[in-house]
Parts: structure tokens; sequence; C-alpha cells
């Protein structure tokens, strides 16, 4: 068999269209923030990911999947290719890219981070998630910690030096961290003392960095019930002996149990003890009772993060499967039944396309709309005007839970479909795909399950500022239905899409309106059927945004011909396939079909 | 955490409402071939094979997934676990039962196997599948066999003494059998000598019976190309000496590669050469070139047989979050948010009930549609009129394709679905539903992937004898929609059904007639939409048929009441969520909608 071209892991053209064309990026370095960058700077950035994804980092992801981290001792042992990863991907600067330049950042967008983190995604989740769970921890710390904490872990996690963890769950408390019963007792030397047990808790422990920095929740001694009596500490592996040096301590966090999660394997999961001789300490990180509220601030970035994954998790294969389908000859044509005729590539077969075409659907529909909502949380802490920062803030918070659970649910379906192209040959380990099909399975329970995210779209941020979420959103689409017809896009397609956000504004204000009346659960009884409406409404506008994009770029350069088209051809089909669905599941949500909500368990 | 109650595998009250009220089981013991039966043998049966799942299979599951099959000096060593298994399940007698007395069969209808055989599958579907695979195997020789195959080869494999299996696939040749390169070659003495490579053979050798008997695919010198070119042999591992005794010899059937598949991880799938030495004996069944049709009389029941590990494996799974989500307890009522009452169990959740009634409408409607193909198999050999026969034979091709996919496909979103219920736990080995995710994709691939399935239906089966096959289809709908309206099932929905499968009649009217005007690809561009519009209104059917015979069932014994609460509750659920899909299909079907169609692979 013909040998399949090496996986590009992303399309280059089309971050490159992302870039230039379909969401203005390089307008972003108008703001004073971004002012030191400009496009040059932009492309350098992902240029150098999309090369150490490509050359290191994708080659090291099946060796990493082959064999997990173990435990030894009490303590994790990754796989030694990691050791090499690791250096690498800190040496890229990713890590504070978007931070300012105060604490080590680049002032570099999100928007753009987010195009050259999904190469190392793509190329190597587990790798990347060391990089990635060490910002987010670090974020908290620079965003709520003293100046203690900033000089002593901040620093040094932004460095690469130590590495961090989101240390929330606990097998009481995974979906509900109100019942989060890890507690910490003040000590009179400014430090607590932390007692419990964590789980599933990723990068939890490792031999890669000198020291792991876990933002633990953990209930103070005398604290409220539920989620107000929950505060935020900062809890190293080993901690500062204290005696002015740099010499570092125990601090008594224990591996008790390594969990074999069934992908991202080059990334343990932990459970982790605290406090098992009494002398672990955490410091608190902000006020006492309000780490709900900061890691709800950080939520946004968690969860966009969650869905950059999905994105390049359902890219790579996408990828293997376009490669694999042009090169493995299968069958005929309908028309072409001689047999003495060579067999043609699985490509030349209409379903085989249909697999295909709905994968890059969902790739680059999904990618333009993390992009997107990156873009809005650039303008929403750096926007120039109150107002801007205000839109993008609204839009980002609506946008959140769909970027977070699309990429999750038809992403897992996109790898299926590069499972299924590959034929027999797909249902073994010899091929990838079936990996990709197993790390894709996380993106729909961790940072909120599916269901999580339906109610918080339905219950708080569709419904957000009395409706004028969905006015800024109608206003967005508007701008893009304008942009297409502008550059030759057929006006129905436009028109179809701006239609479905009108009737997604009028449900919503009927469900919200049911809810004011007190029905609650009558709102929310179709909560999953509306985030799916919902999430085929934003990407059919996606859709159009990068259509109307590549048919202007091709218009000035006709080597973009062939990107046009196929952007055409992905409009084309989630208009006709997914938009029409449409109709169904918004009555579905207005009706009173309550065959689950009254189901008594006991029947079943 | 509680323990969650032992998985059942299958709902018993399901079963018992198959066999006594929907299907009418006990009226088949009216046909001269079923006279031996009784309604009372028939749950001897089911009773044995259920006690057998339970007891001894079941619990083997997980050490059969964790220790695969491996490789030793060129032979395959399977889990130890199987040779317990493997005689335990050949007393069960299921074999050959379902076949006639004179080849040691139990003349049993297949719908009742079916009931009997989808506990095995569902508690451990690679140590059934042995059987199963044995059992097709057999049935070739029974029916194109010769004597002296029969007598050697058929009786011993019934008897479970040695094993079969199917040989079909090449490397190059997998959904296109016409490619089937494998040679024979006619020897003077009565048998071929072949020669040839064969893939992803499963049970093509292991450790568990003397022998292994290949049913294989291969082309007689000099025959001509494609399909009426090839012949069927049989071709064992070890042949008989010819010394008169029972001595066996090996036939030069040499493995030459394990693949390591994703699951079904207890039957290894290997690659096999033939006649690496120039000893490869065969000897032809039936007659030349008819190899390709004797396999397609036998596709049927393999793949109905694939419907069922289907089912069965959806099943299991469902079970088992049903049980966890009656157990673990997180969170509580939107309505109750103070936390310091206890937290209740995830099946209060609306959105939980949800994902576990879509689990039960796709496991129990696709039960009813196999053992109701399974009656239709049944009523097609031994019904006692011709055109009776020849119904059921209609009916049985028809829903062929819809049996085999609707639970690959659907069983594959239940099986996602039940790892979801475990959250985080469910994304790891130490539970189960990841590895009946694993079990459940390879049913999509197999037997025909669900795009050939596809062609099939639309292509072939539904425009069957001039529109036969969808008359026979309406009345038999019709019959049940009269049912339910006696047992007072609400009229609207036994009317939805019946409009539906008018809806569908109309469409393939319409396709078929676009075909037969020239325009076969317009005809076929989205026969998998067809596939799937058909599906989800055959399974709506099936929700009608439960409901009312769970409704005349409770009507008589209350102790029924729960049973048809929850099956009134299932049928609403499909009636009100997935039924409406066939607008928007439908309209797809017919569109000239040709995004992919037209897509230039090139462009991607």
């Amino acid at each position: 068999m013909p040998v399949p071209a090496a996986n590009p892991l992303i399309d280059d053209r089309d971050v490159e269209l992302l870039l230039d064309d379909a969401l203005d990026l390089v307008g972003l370095t108008r703001l004073p923030y971004f002012a030191d960058h400009d496009r040059q700077t932009f492309a350098l950035v992902i240029d150098s990911a999309r090369r150490l994804a490509r050359d290191v980092l994708y080659p090291a992801y099946r060796p990493m999947d082959e064999q997990p981290a173990r435990l030894a001792d009490g303590r994790v042992i990754v796989h030694p290719r990691l050791r090499e990863l690791w250096p690498r991907m800190i040496d890229l600067g990713l890590t504070a890219a978007p931070r300012p330049h105060e604490v080590g950042g680049q002032q570099l967008p999100m928007a753009v981070a987010s195009l050259a983190t999904v190469y190392l995604m793509a190329a190597n989740l587990s790798a990347y998630s060391y990089v990635g769970l060490t910002q987010g921890a670090a974020h908290l710390l620079e965003a709520f910690g003293d100046e203690h904490l900033r000089a002593t872990y901040m620093k040094r996690m932004y460095a690469g030096t130590w590495s961090g963890t989101m240390a929330l769950t606990e097998p009481q408390a995974g979906s509900s961290l109100s019942d989060v019963a890890t507690t910490a007792t003040p000590t009179g030397d400014g430090h607590y003392l932390l007692s419990g047990s964590k789980i599933f808790i990723s990068g939890g422990d490792h031999d890669l960095t000198d020291n792991i920095v876990h933002m633990t929740l953990a209930r103070i001694a005398g604290a409220p019930a539920g989620i107000k009596g929950v505060s935020l500490f900062c809890v190293p592996r080993r901690r500062p002996a204290g005696d002015g040096g740099d010499r570092l301590v125990d601090n008594d966090v224990a591996v008790t149990g390594l969990i074999h999660k069934i992908g991202w394997r080059g990334l343990p999961s932990l459970a982790l003890a605290y406090g098992e001789r009494g002398d672990c300490r955490g410091w608190l990180v902000g006020e006492p009772h309000k780490g709900i509220s900061y890691m709800f601030q950080m939520m946004n970035e968690a969860r966009i993060m969650v869905g950059l994954n999905g994105v390049a998790t359902a890219s790579v294969a996408y990828h293997e499967s376009l490669a694999y389908a042009r090169t493995r000859p299968q069958g005929r044509p309908v028309a072409a039944k001689d047999p003495t005729t060579p067999q043609v590539p699985i490509v030349r077969h209409a379903d085989v396309r249909r697999m295909l075409l709905r994968q890059k659907a969902i790739v680059e529909g999904g990618l333009c709309l993390l992009v997107r909502a990156s873009r809005y949380a650039d303008v929403a802490a750096h926007g120039d005007v109150a107002a801007t920062r205000e839109r993008a803030r609204l839009m980002l918070d609506l946008l959140t839970p769909v970027a977070k659970s699309f990429p999750a649910e038809r992403g897992f379906e996109a790898n299926a479909l590069a499972l299924q192209i590959h034929g027999g040959y797909g249902y073994s380990s010899e091929y990838l795909p079936e990996a990709w099909l197993r790390d894709q399975k996380l993106n729909s329970i961790h940072e909120g399950t599916t269901g999580i995210q339906a109610m918080d779209l339905l219950g708080r941020r569709a419904v957000a500022g009395g409706g004028a979420a969905l006015a800024a959103l109608a206003d967005e689409v508007g701008r893009t239905a304008a942009r297409a017809r502008t550059a030759g896009i057929d006006a129905a397609h436009a028109d179809a899409v701006e239609r479905a956000v009108a009737a997604v504004t009028a449900l919503t204000a009927e469900l919200g309106g049911r809810g004011l009346r007190g029905d609650v659960d009558g709102m929310m009884s179709h909560a999953t059927d509306y985030l799916d409406l919902f999430s085929t409404v934003i990407v059919a506008w996606q859709w159009l945004e990068l259509a109307a994009a590549a048919r202007e770029r091709a218009a000035r350069d006709a080597t973009w011909h062939d990107v046009a088209a196929a952007k055409q051809a992905a409009l084309r089909y989630w208009l006709a396939t997914e938009l029409p669905r449409l109709g169904h599941l918004a009555a579905l949500c207005r009706s009173a079909e309550d065959s689950y909500v009254a189901l008594d368990p006991d029947w079943l």
C-alpha cells in the first residue's frame, strides 16, 4: 500500500486564513497591550510551534501512548521522551505568552496563542497538557496571589522550572464542588495545614520538574457549608525549607493511586492524600471562602483550552484519514463494474467524501469558533473602549459552553469517522485513529460535563443581561452575513444563518420567560437539546465567515481557489445537513415532552 | 460508595415480553419444523444461557480483555479461562440449535436462539464468538457441502470438537470481495492446492479445539475476473492424514500476524498465509465460481449476528450505567440548593435519566428488531404457506441492513453515554464501560460497513420487487398500530408511526424512480441519510409494539405496571426526539444537495 503523506496535524492554510482574513487577528495589534506585535511576530510564534509539533512532539505521541506513566516507590515516573519534550516546549515561551511583560509574558493575543498551541495539542495532547496546566495554575497566582506567592511560585511556573496542577476534584466531589471536604487548619505561621483526598489530578505527580504546585480547593476549619466555604490554596509538592536558600523539603502530598486512563496516557491522573503525616502546608490564595469564584474566573480560559484540545484531537485524526483515503485502493465507482480495472482510492467513493467533509466541517468550524472565543477574551481584557470590552465579555461568556462542548461531542463523532474510514485497520492499535478516539472522550467529561455546559448555557449565559448576549450575537452574525453577501456567497446562505440566530433568540426568550414564571424545570428539561441546536447555529456562523474570507482571499490570489471551494462545500454541507435540525430541536425544547423528566428510575 | 447491583446483562422482563407477548414466538410452534417445542422448552434454553452468561462468562470478561491472545512459536495461545468456557458453551447446544435434527440440531426457532445467545454476547462477546463463527462456518457446509465435507467437518463443528472461521478478507480485498486473489489449483485427487494471504480472520488460530476449519474464498486457476470467479473452499488448519484413522496432519496454513484489535480482545484476529510450502489443501464447497453467492445466502444470518452483538454490547453497558446512576451520589436537585443536605444519586438528575432512557430506547428497540428479524428468518425457512414464507423473506431482506447497522451506530452512541454517566471513573479502565465502547466499534465495520449497508438498503432491498417489500412493511406496521390502539396506546402514537412508514414509502418510490430514469448517483447520494431515517422509523415501530405488548400484559398482571410505564416512556421519547428527524432527512435525500458528491478531494 502506498505510504500516506506525513500528518500536517492542522491545515496550515486554514490557520493562515484565520490569522489574516477570517478573524482580523492582526487588527488586535492596534490595542496598546498587543502593540509590540505585528503580523510577522504572530507568524513566527505559530511557525515555531508548528515545527516543534511536527518534528518533535508528534513522533513521541505513539511511544507515550503505548507506555504510560508508572508508579515506583510512591512516585510517578513519566515516559523518558518527556524529558526532551518539556524544555523544548518551555523554550517556545508559550507558557506565559499572553501574560503581561511584568510577569515575564509577551503580551501575545490569546487568539494567536491558540493557533500556535493547537498544533502542539494535535501532535501530542498529553505532552502539551503539562504546559497548559502549569499556565492555568500560574495564572491563578498571578490574578489572586500575593507577592510572596507570585515571587516564589508563579515566576518559576511561568519559567517552566516548576509545574502546576488544578486540584479540585475529590472522590465525593466531582461535578459538585460545593462538597469539597479537604480541610485547611490555620497556624500562626502564615500557612495552613491541609488534610484530605484529591482524585483525578492530572499531572499530580511526575519526575519532570523539581517541584509541582497544586492549586487546591479546601475548606478552612469552621467555614460555611457549600461553595461559599471553599478557599483556594497553593500547596507545593515540596516547599522551601525556610532557611533562606533554595532547598526544598517534602510537603506531605502523597500519591495514593494512579488512575488507568484510557487516553491522554502520557499525562498521569492521580489520587493524592494531603497531610497523612500532618505536615502538609498550604498558603491561602486571595481571601478566604472565595476559592470557587476565583476558579470560575479562570473557567472560561480552562474551557477554551478543553475545546481546543477537542479540535486538535479531531484534526489530527481527520488528516490521517484524509491521507489514508487518498492512498488506500478499494472497490470501484458505482458506474464502473469491470473487475479487471484497477481499484480506486476510497476517497473516490461518495460516502467516504461525506465522512471527510463532515470531519472537516467539525474540525475547522470548531477551530474558527475557538480562535474567535480567544479573540473575545483578548478584547474583553484589553479592549480600548469599555463598551467594546463589555461586548466581548458577553460574547465570550455566551460562546464558552459551545466552545467547550461542541469539539468534545462532535469531535468524538469526527474521531469515530476517521477510524471508520480506516476500516478493519482502524480497529487496530497498529493505526493511530483509535488512540485519538480514546483521547477525545475525556473532553466531554472534564472541566464540566456536556450536561453541565448545557445547563450553564441555557440557565445562565444565554439569558444573561436580559437578552443582551443574544442581541450581541445577532449583531456579530449580522456583520458576518453582510460580509458574506459582499464577498459573493449565495445570499440564501447568509439569510439562513441570520434566520437561525433569530430563531434561537426567540426560543431563548420563550424558555427564559417560562423560567421567570417559575417553571424552571420546564425551561431546563431540554437543555441538552438546546445546547445542540445552539452549537449547530454557532458553527454555521463560523462556516459563513470561513467561506466568505476564503472567497475574498481567492479573489485576490488565485492559488486560494481550492481552499475557497472546499470552504464553500463545507458551508453548504453544514447548512443543508445540520442547520435544518434546528426546527425539530426548537420544537422539542418548547414542548412539554417529559418522557425522561417524569421517568421514575425504579421503572427501569 | 455503595456497590452497584450485579449486572443482569439483559433485562429479563424485556426478554419475557418479547417471548410471550410482543412477537408471539410461541406461535412458531404451530409450524411443523418447530413442533417439538413449547413455551417451556424455549424458557429452558434461554434460562440455561442466562445462567451460564451471568455465572461463568461474565466473570471471565475482564481478564480476557486485559490479557489478549498471544503468539508463541507461530501459533496463537488464547486466554486460559477460555478452556473452561468453551465446553460449557458447547454443552448449551446452541451451536446447532436452530438446525434440523438430522444434522444434530434441535429445530429451535432462530428468534428463541437469539434471545438466548444475546445473554452470552452481553456477558463475553469474544468468548461467544468462537461459537457463533463455528456455527456460521458449519452452516455453509450444511447448505452447500457434499456428504464428505458434512461428515468430516460440519458434524464435528456443530459438535464443538472443531471450530470454524470465515476467511474472506485479503489485504487488497476487504469491502471489495471481487478482488480476492488467493488461488486454488485443482489436483487430480479431489482437492485443490491453495495459495494466498488472508487478513482479519477472527479466531483464525487458537489452541481451543483440535482443529480449525477455514471457509475460504479463493479463485480457481483460470476463473473469470470479479465476483463471478470466486469459489468457496473448506480449508482445515489440519487435515485428515488420509490413512483411514483420526490422525490429522498440518495443512500449511501459517499465522503471519496477530492484529492488535482495540476490542473483542479475547478473540484473536489473524493474518494467515495459505500454502507457503505448497501443501495447503482445500476442498471445493458446492460448484465452482459460486463462492460469493453462497456467502451471500448466509449474509443475512451473519449480519443479524452482528446486530445482536451490537445490542448485547450496548445492553450490558446500559445496565452498568443504570446501577451506577442509582448508587453514585453527586449534586442536588436544581430546586434544592442547601449544601448541608445529602447529595442525591445521579439518577435523580434529569439529564442522567435522559442518557439512561436513550440507551434503553436503543438497546430494547434494537433487541426487539433483532428478534423480529430472526423470527422472519424462521418463517421464511419453515413457514407452512408459500406466500407466508415469501412475505417473511421480503421482510427479512428489508430489515437486515437496519438490524446490522442500527445497533452498531446507535449502540456506539449508547455505549458512549454509559461511559459518560460514569464521569471521570468511566474514563478509566478500572470501570468496564470503556471496554464495551471499544468492543462496539467493530460492529460498524465488519460484515459490511455502515456505508455499504446503506447502499444495499436503498440500492437493492428497499426497491426490491417493485415496492413489494415496503408494501409488506406497511402491512406489518399496520397490524402493530391496530394492536396498539386496541391496547389503549395513544392513537396519535400509532398514527405517527404509520404516517412515517407512508413517508418512507413515498420517498423510496421517488428515489427509486430517479434511479430508473438513469440518475443512480442522484438516487444514492444520500444513502446514509436514508438508512438513518429508515432505521429511525423501524425502531419506532418496535417501540409501538413493545409499549402495546407491555400494556396488554400489565392489564392482565399488575406486577407489570412498571415495565409498561417504562416502555411507554421510551416510546414517547423515541417518537418525540427521533421520529421528527424524518422530515429533514427525507428532504435531504430528495434534494440535489451535492456538497460531498461534487467535492474534489484535491481541495481538501
